[in-house]
């Protein structure tokens, strides 16, 4: 199988496209991204795409304006409308890495572009080696089953699909098909850089597995991060179950609160999920909320009087108040 | 807290053992399991317990017999009963690597013990350093979530309790206990050997690991590992619990059949979960079964006519045939 007709495969199988979707293609200009707006051209009569070429300029370093010109010539050549943005670094709030930073705000522009263009699905290139490089990634700096999920096939993230169809494909065919199709391609030199834990893990750790542990390694990292994706689709929706039927919400919204009685009779392993889904309720997320967060809320629940607080991340607390545990915004 | 209060409050955590129980506890002779013994031996009062001290010699290298003098010494030093057996290792029958059946053999020695000597518990001496390397070794050779639990410190295999009093202490920390209490141990010379996959996890990749990585990859591990063992439980019991409700067993407890409407229905993660719960009740154990196999179920069930078969892991059969899908013994 060719690898067009094996990501239509992937595309079909995860129920990535449909008819007549409008597609926002991120496209940086590295091998990847260029591939996949190939690709999604060469299938776009097929499933009768109509798709937009989104370029975001990080400005981080020198050749963003090279980038930013490759792809909009590419655009060109393959007659689509190209839309750019360059990253207004200042004007940012958050806190976090300049890495965190920079991806937050390209997926702010993504979002941003899926509006105003009426698009219902935002295509990104991630790749095999990149879920692999992930799951490894999550692994050694500590995580669960949920990060090592990895990078998804498809996430909804505040009502924009995001898409990733090359994510079973492997580096390596990426970029073999563009020296077929004569195509290039911009390389990112902040790749290389192993001052960066990523780039440490791609360069030299998973090469190392490969040489001296597994030459299947991406393999099997690729398929441990699918299974336990399967798994904790369970799960999650076991704990929303759960959630559903236990949550007591004030009317703003901004409390939540569970009967203690009913709370302790559940599963160490659903109890978990349905803190989760409370954080998720109030945060919008799970950032940052541990292991350790939880084994405190069930110290906090068997072992400490009425009235104690927890203090978790972002802000939230958790209080043991007559028959029932609290979790409210600070 | 010292070595005594943590591990005896790792004990009671995890109800590893009860007043008046009688314990097998295995003694290589390494440093280990001469402090466990050690240990279990200064907690014998307080628990109420009876120990005895079992040795097995797998007479696989020089100073087999060594040891086995060793651990006879120590016994009775402790005033303790010791046991031993010499490893008959033409009498196996079954496949395997030696490390296998040696592994095999000594835990039918153990259970036999048990057995006869009416003890209810068997205490074994891994560390979290050995289950950080077991969670790191199934990582790379390939595994989900049933083996990312790696060791845990209770099991029920055949009717005996198989118990880890010391899976969360470090293996520095035992070294230092004997150190201090001027207890010698045995080493065993194959553990340097790097010739053995399970050597160069421990004494090449987890110090890579450690050193270029993340400090607290032991730890990091070993709580992946006690996740994940807390959400597979309860997958289990849901998986345990759909058996229940859906196997249709033959008189013979030999043909396990589901109507393939009601499996249709349900989540992938307890398909699989079903399918992992069939194997147990055939053949006691599911080793060898992966997702590529329970692709190709699916495959069957979808798309495959009715009357095909497919092959599995351990001689078990799967079979589309009218309305059910079964499984049985080829």
């Amino acid at each position: 199988m060719n690898i067009i007709s094996k990501i239509k495969k992937y595309i079909c199988d995860n129920r990535l496209l449909s008819q007549g979707d409008v597609v926002i293609v991120g496209v940086s200009g590295g091998a990847d991204s260029v591939a996949l707006l190939h690709i999604l051209h060469s299938l776009q009569y097929e499933f009768g795409l109509q798709l937009y070429v989104a370029h975001f300029n990080h400005q981080l370093r020198r050749g963003s304006n090279t980038d930013e010109k490759f792809v909009k010539k590419l655009a060109q050549q393959l007659h689509l409308p190209c839309i750019t943005e360059s990253w207004a670094q200042g004007s940012s709030q958050s806190k976090g890495s300049l890495e965190e930073l920079a991806r937050e705000a390209r997926i702010q522009f993504f979002m941003k572009m899926a509006k105003s263009h009426k698009a219902n699905i935002i295509a990104l290139a991630h790749n095999k080696n990149d879920l692999a490089e992930t799951v490894l990634m999550r692994i050694v700096r500590g995580t669960g089953l949920q990060g090592m999920r990895s990078i998804l096939p498809k996430r909804l993230i505040q009502k924009c699909n995001f898409i990733r169809p090359l994510l079973e494909t492997p580096r390596e065919e990426i970029e073999n098909y563009l020296h077929k199709h004569k195509q290039s391609w911009r390389n990112d030199p902040s790749n290389q850089q192993t001052k960066f834990f990523r780039n440490r893990i791609r360069l030299e750790l998973l090469p190392l597995l490969t040489k001296d542990y597994n030459q299947n390694i991406t393999d099997i990292l690729s398929n441990l991060s699918k299974n336990i994706s399967v798994d904790y689709d369970f799960l999650e929706q076991k704990g929303c179950e759960l959630f559903k039927k236990m949550a007591i919400i004030d009317k703003n919204k901004k409390n939540i609160k569970f009967s203690l009685q009913k709370y302790t009779t559940h599963h160490p392993a659903l109890k978990r999920l349905l803190i989760r889904q409370t954080f998720q309720y109030l945060k919008g997320n799970t950032k940052r909320f541990t292991f350790s967060h939880y084994e405190e809320i069930e110290d906090l629940i068997e072992n400490r009087p009425n009235g104690s607080v927890v203090d978790l991340p972002q802000g939230i607390q958790s209080k043991k108040y007559n028959k029932y545990i609290n979790f409210y915004q600070k």
